[in-house]
């Protein structure tokens, strides 16, 4: 199994000083770590049962995707307000400076539906505790929530705490 | 094999007047049709020799990131002005109204390789004429283009006349 932190790159102060940001093109950039990286995600959540995937625009589709298409199921997107054509249902929520706001279409989840909710990196938790509150409004069921990359020191867990949330790449700083 | 075109939502009068929105998320929804069509893009270009997979963001990452996995590729992404935290190199492009910019990372791509340019559809090509430049720069070879879907009465394949171009489901109108 290969070690996927190896594949990582830290960039420090960016998008601004104090901050380093967790760059997972290093593992996209090389075959194995991203077949891997999909391998092992998928196999985090193999106990779980669920009928969709459902990532947000745009890294949650990354990964999500080819989840879903190695798992057998539907992709469900999250989108940027005012990209999907059809009728939908939307969520605003709190960013770090201003807000922003998600949407689904309101087809894409049947009350009951069992949902795996998939994001490259977990931070603060924000735009996956919006896009769960999303899955909840249509009458899904959010059983569990996958990322490749996980900053404990933000607790976003701690934001995410009623639901299974697991990671393959855990960094104990922010 | 499924009839993919049957999946297709074609919605009238969406994001403006007098235009037919073509949506994939009817595939995307369905496990069997959106399986389908990452096979039946994946089965375009067997004949084709590549080293990496390349999808811009975000339409492009959700069906370039499994073809990528499917195939045992690389994924390269290709982003918007200022979300790639590395060297970048960088291109502007006109669009209907006003200009775009897309980076990639510097070092996605080495002199010579060969690439893969997947997007969801083919319209008048201007993101994808747009990412093929960018692969160019960087001294990359677009050895294919593949789409789900080609909106023939725009024709954005004259405006990548010189790449090989592959798509699964095609309208003649715009």
């Amino acid at each position: 199994m290969l070690n996927l932190d190896d594949y990582m790159i830290s960039i420090p102060d960016f998008p601004e000083p104090g901050i380093i940001f967790r760059d997972i093109t290093g593992i996209l950039h090389d075959a194995d770590a991203f077949h891997e990286a999909i391998d092992q995600m998928a196999e985090k959540v193999k106990d779980l049962e669920f009928d969709k995937v459902i990532g947000a625009e745009s890294r949650g589709f990354i990964l999500g995707s080819p989840i879903a298409y190695k798992l057998n199921k539907p992709f469900v997107l999250i989108r940027k307000k005012g990209k999907l054509p059809r009728k939908t249902i939307s969520t605003k929520y709190d960013l770090e400076y201003g807000s922003a706001e998600i949407e689904m279409h309101a087809d894409a989840i049947e009350p009951g539906q069992k949902v795996l909710l998939v994001d490259d990196l977990l931070a603060t938790g924000g735009t996956l505790k919006a896009s769960a509150d999303l899955i909840e409004r249509a009458g899904g069921i959010v059983t569990g929530i996958v990322v490749l990359v996980e900053l404990a020191g933000l607790k976003g867990r701690d934001k995410l705490d009623k639901y299974r949330m697991d990671s393959c790449i855990v960094y104990s700083g922010k």
